[in-house]
């Protein structure tokens, strides 16, 4: 039998023997942008050395929650830094902010913490 | 009996009555910060849409491995920004990249995933 146009090539292995002029896609879809873009979003609360050293705070502290004048005591940079991190933290949803007295008080919320988790490839 | 100067305060849980005047650390230490820049790099390689794109087209494909030329029909944007991702994710040891006749194939370093993974908090 003799190939025609348009016939497949005969099945070489893909480690060898690829066709180098043509590409036909193995893999896919690829995850959606839209979605591509939450998780990515998600992960980035979590890729800043401050807020990884603020949420390991108040992951070791008792009840998982913690006190901006503790933190701001644990780590090498401004109350104005320190708060600026914990803001971003609260508005990605993983702390909360209570007022008691003086003091601002932040807790995790631990399910979201398991989003982005679940955001990793 | 009577308190004196440098007796601790009596036990009024945590929540309420905590003197507001001066603030004594409850938490920490907290990660090192050469620890938390490490693992905010690390992070980072993973917190951009493209490169989550990448990776699943990746994971999703036979024998975790995928050819530039697959990825790029795959993701809506030029061959020379996948190439600059794949790039990164090799740099940062997330891929492995292999020249193949005339296409680059590039294949998942899952150890470096699971490190990825043990850098969130």
């Amino acid at each position: 039998m003799t190939a025609t146009i348009g016939d497949p090539a005969p099945d070489q292995g893909q480690d060898q023997g690829r066709d180098e002029t043509v590409c036909v896609p193995l893999a896919g879809p690829a995850l959606p942008l839209d979605e591509a873009r939450r998780r990515a979003e998600l992960l980035k609360v979590v890729a800043d050395p401050v807020r990884l050293q603020l949420l390991s705070l108040i992951l070791g502290a008792p009840g998982q929650e913690s006190c901006v004048c503790d933190m701001t005591a644990q780590v090498d940079v401004s109350q104005p830094t320190v708060s600026h991190h914990l803001k971003q933290l609260v508005e990605a949803g993983l702390l909360e902010r209570e007022r008691r007295g003086s003091w601002a008080w932040f807790h995790l919320r631990p399910e979201r913490l398991e989003e982005i988790r679940a955001a990793l490839p």
